[in-house]
């Protein structure tokens, strides 16, 4: 049995981010096993059939953990190291809560049709929606450094997307969603969040995103059309 | 500070279900405050803003906990009692991927559409979608008696929707899904589950069920229509 930890993933996804940081919270050592998504390798669809290879999987001791929320749960129990979810029951409970709302079919379906749904109408009605969601975690941050207070947890790994590859997005669309004047919190918070050294070290390169979802954006169109 | 447990939902509601059978796996004594979904309360829309007073909400020490996943957890943690999720961080991280897939927007969103859409050949279609998840369960489940094992587990609770209400759709709608014969694990289950003393306690009436969908199948179908 393979004590190895690797993330079949790749760093054009914030979800797949998740996993990577996660491990690196824990100080584990890993592998990441870059994946194209236009061209899926074997394993990935092997490690998850039953979502369609969907990034990102943790592979350890020869098992196979999908969805990048389960994952960070996973590392936080499976390995010793620093707490990643709060230890309070309800702050744990509240933690979880956000990071649903922050699900793909929540606030990121708005984000995505925001940015990408053929219709302009509906870009500006969902970005009006895509606000007001963001203006509840403006509110739970309040004057906090991270979500979770002094350091990075949880939330703040859940959150990432917003941190970082959201602005790549929204370059690449022309679009702006969470800007400094109106977010702040949220902006200050993303400032931080990528300056920390356990974060820098598994961004990826800007220019490369904003080149890799500019060449995407007829696929990201297509998937708001069929919506999400 | 008030230590009153209170779950603010309704019976009608599977979702509902898996707060009032998780407090009682751990032995909490708990209030139920019986919601009107048509007519919503203060309290609940107080209660869970962010998602428009959706139940359940857990009240706890004069904090209120949505969202019937994160519910789950918070019991276990927050209460003494046998454990409700696995001991083991895979399984613990197996059951919370199931528990996804069960999801409103995954596979209850198959059920709705199924039961609910208006143009049959969308009925057929996600129907033999729904068919194809539900596949995956009983192979999941496999000659277990509870997925946990021999008695209810997490993810027992979380598919609880299966064992008896799905059941009850299905009669108002006329249309079978999980069917004995081609569910049979899953079925046995749903007699196993909906047997045991614990969850006895807490299922609406049958009769009383069926009444009350059968007075709500416009509604349900309007929800399907907007796509879930």
């Amino acid at each position: 049995m393979s004590e190895a930890v690797k993330v079949i993933g790749t760093r054009f996804s914030a979800f797949s981010h998740r996993a990577e940081v996660a491990l690196r919270l824990k100080g584990v050592p890993y592998e990441l096993i870059a994946e194209d998504l236009d061209n899926k390798s074997e394993l990935l669809l092997r490690s998850n059939p039953v979502h369609g290879g969907k990034v990102p999987v943790l592979l350890h001791s020869d098992r196979a953990i999908p969805e990048s929320l389960v994952i960070i749960e996973y590392v936080d129990e499976a390995f010793a190291g620093p707490p990643i979810l709060p230890m309070d029951p309800h702050d744990r409970a509240a933690a979880r809560f956000w990071a649903e709302f922050l699900d793909p079919k929540h606030l990121w379906r708005q984000l995505w049709l925001a940015l990408w749904a053929a219709d302009a109408d509906a870009r500006r009605r969902f970005r009006e929606e895509a606000k007001t969601s963001l203006a509840l975690l403006e509110a739970e941050l309040g004057d906090r450094r991270f979500f979770a207070g002094d350091g990075i947890g949880y939330f703040d790994v859940a959150a990432s997307g917003l941190a970082y590859w959201l602005a790549a997005m929204e370059e690449v669309a022309g679009v702006s969603i969470m800007a400094d004047d109106e977010f702040p919190g949220l902006c200050r918070w993303a400032k931080e969040y990528t300056a920390s050294e356990t974060v820098k070290g598994c961004l990826p390169d800007w220019d490369e995103l904003v080149a890799g979802y500019a060449a995407s954006t007829e696929k990201f169109k297509l998937v708001a059309q069929q919506g999400l």
